[in-house]
């Protein structure tokens, strides 16, 4: 067998197992892995550097299946190339429990390097993964040692590049001139409704260049011209790179080749009989895999030990020889924290004077930076705003290891590019105003769904922010993002309940978390006389008694600047011999994550008469409230006019507070 | 005063206004007003068309300004040309109550076409409105009666560029070929953060090329030069259009001008001096508009009233040669529906095969767009999923009024151009699986600011979809849907629910509807043993009540697909001898607007004993559950798997309803 001969073999092999899969899960996507199987061959067996043995391997290239929909071609090539993904687990597809789900889902121990399906993801994800490479290149290559030099490859769909997304992140990449990206798009003419005819006529070769990329096209069923393109994209290091290949959807299939027929359900099982006669493939043996075919897709293996073996010794040498980026690269393989780095965690003192609570992060976060040589970031141009910006530490763009990223007005590219740096061991922290976390609620899902560690800012938190106007007063934001599993959303009440905030979300390995701050200006809770800030770690506290030691006949629960308000009614309620607790909700969902026992201590249930009180929906707080007790939120959208006016006309007064707290107790 | 020196003196006129409104606020944004004041002079005074006194005239030209935060730019010209804004809203900007907020907001009596701040939507909205116009034109203008021509202006910013859902828009815009569009993008190389260098460098003309835009570049302070280029891209009727002007931020500020400085916030009382000095201004004279310059604007009164009694002479011609279409335009001006459309509602029967509620969509769609001429609308590319073609009604693209519009992978930028032909006075509806609200939720919220009849068609709807898994198996998604104020949620249970949920969607004027649908089959209940679905306009009603007339012990509230299995497991209880009520929640929000009379009929404050059967998550049902109840439902992230099996291992069978009910009654 002739090299031609084994390549048109092992492209049959991943069309064949791809069909399979699906077949046999009566569901899936077969189309396109029928169509991308010759250019992902040729990716990965002339150019990938990866080692199937350890999916961990940090110089690993990495690969990012953008059209996720096509897992069966994911899965075909980890299986193929020495993963431990098994043809039983080619059987399981998109089954109960199984470790090939409908969609690629990460998990590093198979191989999957991220999570895709919700189109434009990956591609912006992609990005993150350059920009990640960027930044260690930066930190820890020297001279010799290039210990991080990893390409970032991806396929592509006519959906990725239809998202704004991906846009978003083209643009930014292009702007980065991220060159360690190689991208392969499957230019096949055919998306679900019918043609690209139909709704995508731009001229996206056009538009990549635009942005700064570096175009190519090619027939993706070429293998040579694929691989010449590949190669030509990575001798290109100064400009991102796309390669436009035209391929065909279903391909092989006589009945539904080049047709939306071959998109979103299996070929069902006549047409895969007639694929596989003429492919001349065995047609009662589903799963087959031919002797030659693994054997030469396995030479990954070997070819995976040499690689990282070469790299060990680079490290070794590279740590001998700059002995504290050697440990920083092994805490940054083990995942692992410095351990002093909590004591970096400023104390703000009562004699300070007010801040807001994004001013506080922002000191927090340039205290912290000094002992987290991973966290990086930036802000969707609101910079000064969010209080982002790390002094001293270099431009992203500009310095070899500069930590500052200026993502532009793009918040859902930025939040992509933020899982992508996550996943890379970075602790990727971005920002903007809380109204626009609609923007990229679907990284945030994201980096939710994958467990990624991103620390979300969003400032300008409630109708507090004043005279921008209901566009830019979030309402309903902290509600949402609640609902979501797996999202941590905290709403510090003042600057040491920041430190604490800053403390959960760097100590919070397995997810991301959003922090719920100010624009506003607040005191500093004298910790004297109110519970200490530590409590925040437990998600709710009691944070202030009745002083004369009574035993409180109303809970007053609250969260962020309103906490202010809160014990401002709780003295007033005091001084009208009305006993109140005043419980501070930093953080729901930590508060649903403690002992039964905990949150009845906080929350006792003889004391139904309860007051909720936090500038945003009532939608969702009746958990803690019940029917004895009532809601002082917003359920309509804010106005402009200055903050304390809209606060005061939208009830958030201690008048209102105490009235409404004495009708809760039948006063 | 020769006309040069007009021109001057009416851009001074609008750069002052601007600044003295900023100034008077202390608050806002003088910076874009004083950069894009001579384009937005030279386009309001030598192009619009439109009639200050009736800012409704149908044919106007609109004017949108995406770039939200340069608002005092728009109530400037507003008030100069002869719009109800005066001097007083001008000096009440961004105070409590007044028509003057911080950010546009939607009021067309002002003259205010949509609300704009959040970045990139202005954009989008208005490639809508182009949208409408070209539809509003196919279905109207007849030979000598071109009844629609108007043209879409905007003034974008950096910003707005950048944000991803204006890139999908402008895909979109320039695949459709709306020539209408006249677009003066304001480059003046500084965002919040810095200059444009720091993140923002692709070519911008090339990228508007590729999308097939026609692309001009002007000094954005040279009249005649604008002028000329407004010219040519209006002669330009192909292709929307986009003039690159260069304009600089701040003009004419000595310390500010070219700064970032200049954009949000006050000049400040001696810098505003300086700039009133070096134009030659009254400098304590703050709102001043020279005589000269205010009869030079008010010629749009005059000019309007002209174009509008032309276009009325047209329109009655029109009206009696096709009186068809005179009757139409009559409705669609009144923006009164048809008063028979609802007859056009199927009913199905009872023998009919199972149907997915998606299914039942599309029938519902068919039949009631027979009757509503403004409907129209399409999918992000999921139009055979989503049941969304409307069979016989020709393609958006193609035909002059066409109805069925193919928005691509687009959902960010479908959703506001949704906004954009609601505006417009169509009644517009759009699609996609209903995890991928997340992508379009910026522009949900805005038709919910807005109060814009947008139907939102999300099918898929929960975990019951099956084998895509969790990337695409909503679990937040219902609940940060009914967090957002003023935006209905209507989960049907079955086919006749889904034709009572279009009634409510279509009848409702004020605000967008987000229609949940399953992709599974649901039986049709049988409306002899249950309550009738008229029910589900309330919001929720009681759908069955135990049959022997007993008192129900418990309340099952359920929704949507879970209806059926509430129906189950109450008969299951029935049998083991206890009695229940099952709830049908259809919509919250409308069951919220009932009195507290039908409200606690439904749910009797006296049976306490409740359960919730939602396939999502549990996030504010405690509303209607309290401590006694229970509540099932999706607190994490779903599973690939067929839909039956994800539905019973997450807890979705009879056997855990019973036995989590009994929990609850404490048997």
């Amino acid at each position: 067998m002739d090299s031609t001969q084994l390549d048109d073999l092992c492209i049959k092999t991943i069309r064949m197992l791809s069909i399979d899969g699906v077949e046999k899960a009566k569901s899936g996507h077969p189309g396109a892995p029928m169509g991308d199987a010759a250019m992902a061959y040729t990716l990965w067996t002339r150019h990938m550097r990866h080692n199937p043995a350890n999916p961990s391997w940090p110089n690993r290239d990495r690969f990012v299946l953008s059209a996720g929909h096509a897992s069966m071609l994911l899965y075909s090539l980890l299986h193929l190339t020495g993963y431990k993904i098994s043809i039983d687990d080619l059987k399981n597809f998109r089954q109960w429990g199984s470790i090939t789900p409908g969609h690629p889902e990460y998990h590093i121990e198979s191989g999957i390097e991220t999570t895709t399906g919700p189109l434009g993801q990956g591609f912006a994800t992609g990005v993150g993964m350059a920009m990640a490479q960027k930044y260690l290149a930066g930190r820890f290559n020297r001279e010799d040692h290039r210990l991080f030099d990893y390409h970032i490859y991806g396929i592509l769909s006519d959906g990725d590049l239809m998202e704004g997304v991906a846009s978003e992140a083209a643009s930014l990449a292009g702007h980065l001139g991220l060159g360690q990206i190689v991208y392969l798009y499957s230019d096949n003419h055919i998306t679900i409704d019918g043609t690209t005819d139909i709704s995508f006529t731009e001229d996206r070769g056009r538009r990549f260049e635009a942005y700064g990329w570096h175009v190519q096209k090619v027939d993706g069923n070429d293998v040579d011209a694929v691989d010449r393109a590949i190669a030509a994209a990575k001798n290109e290091t100064l400009r991102p790179s796309i390669i436009i290949a035209r391929t065909h959807i279903g391909f092989g299939s006589p009945h539904k080749q080049d047709s939306p027929d071959a998109h979103g359900s299996p070929l069902g099982p006549d047409e895969t009989k007639l694929v596989k006669e003429r492919f001349g493939w065995p047609v009662d043996n589903p799963f087959y895999v031919p002797a030659e075919a693994a054997a030469h897709f396995r030479k990954a293996l070997d070819a995976g030990s040499t690689l990282e073996s070469a790299w060990r010794s680079t490290a070794d040498s590279h740590a001998v020889k700059f002995p504290e980026l050697g440990r920083e690269l092994a805490a940054l393989m083990s995942g692992k924290l410095p351990e002093d780095w909590e004591a970096a965690l400023p104390v703000f003192d009562l004699s300070a004077p007010k801040i807001a609570t994004r001013s506080a992060s922002g000191k927090v976060l340039n205290a912290i930076a000094q002992k987290l040589p991973m966290l990086l970031g930036g802000s969707a141009d609101l910079a000064a705003s969010n209080n982002t910006d790390l002094k001293g530490m270099g431009e992203f763009a500009d310095s070899p290891a500069g930590r500052n990223i200026r993502f532009g007005v793009r918040e859902h590219g930025m939040a992509a590019a933020c899982n992508g740096m996550a996943l890379s061991g970075l602790i990727p922290y971005c920002a903007t105003f809380l109204v626009f976390s609609d923007y990229m609620r679907p990284s945030i899902r994201l980096s939710a769904i994958m467990g990624q560690r991103v620390v979300y800012i969003l400032t300008h938190d409630s109708i507090g922010l004043g005279e921008d106007g209901p566009t830019h007063q979030p309402v309903e934001h902290v509600a949402s993002l609640r609902a979501m599993p797996n999202l941590d959303v905290i709403r510090p009440a003042d600057a040491n309940e920041v430190a604490e905030a800053w403390r959960m979300a760097i100590n919070r390995a397995d997810g991301p978390t959003a922090l719920i701050l100010t624009r506003q200006n607040l005191p500093i809770l004298d910790r004297t006389k109110y519970a200490p800030a530590s409590g925040a770690a437990r998600g709710a506290y009691a944070l202030a008694d009745p002083a004369d030691g009574a035993a409180p006949k109303l809970i007053i629960i609250s969260s962020g600047s309103e906490i202010h308000l809160a014990l401002a009614a709780q003295e007033r309620l005091a001084s009208e011999g009305i006993p109140a607790r005043v419980v501070n909700m930093v953080c729901q969902e930590a508060f649903e994550r403690q002992s039964a026992q905990y949150r009845n201590e906080v929350l006792p249930p003889s004391i139904g008469a309860r007051i909720v009180v936090e500038a945003g929906a009532t939608f969702g707080w009746e958990r803690y409230t019940c029917e004895k007790g009532d809601i002082i939120g917003i359920d309509r959208f804010g106005a402009s006019a200055p903050g304390n006016v809209v606060m005061e006309k939208l009830g958030f007064s201690v008048d209102n507070v105490v009235s409404r707290a004495k009708a809760v107790l039948g006063d």
